[in-house]
């Protein structure tokens, strides 16, 4: 087996165990009827079809904050970012959400490959050249991490959602 | 500011992600009532007690997993790891639940901060030196990532209690 540098090593397995995130929430809109992500995970909560929106808006933002372009769904951000869930309101069907869904985390899987452990421990777009030298963890590395355990903290309250109608 | 290894780089920011989680739990644990923890994350789903007593089985158990030492308390595994939620347990209280949770990241802390990158990479008790040598991502460090999101994911849940009575 080649040789492989340590901190290549780490970066791949957090890339697997963010893969490893993203499968298990697409294989639960697999598994789950299109009634059920209209419910709410618990009473008064947020529902399926927001928490959903809300993670591909948050995974959206992470190619301009990383550097690799813009938003592919920039629209998204004001119904699931901006605003908290507001029940009865016109949010887009889950159809939709799924391409988005997919789309964007195929964009992300290609920038994610290209990414070399120097660029993946460089400075994401939120912080400043200045504060970067002070705080050399803000890095795009760090920005994954987080939103690895966001997806996680989500996924577990989906997880809530009947899986029959 | 001295220079330092790529991997400790990446290795360090791993822990205080890890650290993150449970320090989110910890602030939830001295902000709701302890009746909330009684209830149901969801309408027929785990308690909050249930699933702190999880968590708490679930780390103890990567004392001996990442070889850092026996568990502290192997009575917890019955009630939260072998048996599923059962409403009307005799389950512990909550006192004693937080003071199996401190003691348990205390020790993994102290365990965690004396592990070298090396350490981290090298193969955990449950994987056998021939299985490693062809998979080496079975690693410590591995077995850490998978915890962290798994404490998201029901972190994720508890957030759901109520926060008053």
């Amino acid at each position: 087996m080649p040789q492989i540098a340590p901190e290549q090593q780490i970066i791949d397995q957090l890339l697997a165990a963010w893969n490893s995130q993203n499968r298990q929430l697409t294989e639960w809109l697999n598994k789950l009827p299109a009634q059920s992500w209209l419910q709410e995970v618990a009473p008064g909560k947020n529902s399926g079809i927001y928490l959903l929106g809300h993670l591909i808006a948050v995974s959206d933002a992470l190619l301009p904050l990383l550097g690799f372009g813009e938003r592919l769904y920039p629209e998204l951000e004001k119904p699931f970012l901006s605003n908290p869930y507001k029940p009865g309101s016109d949010y887009p069907g889950l159809e939709q959400l799924i391409t988005c869904w997919t789309t964007v985390n195929q964009r992300l899987d290609a920038s994610f490959n290209t990414c070399s452990p120097a660029n993946w421990l460089s400075r994401h777009q939120a912080v400043s050249e200045a504060d970067f030298a002070l705080q050399p963890h803000r890095n795009k590395l760090n920005v994954l991490i987080s939103r690895m355990n966001h997806l996680a903290y989500h996924i577990g309250q989906l997880r809530l959602l009947p899986a029959s109608a």
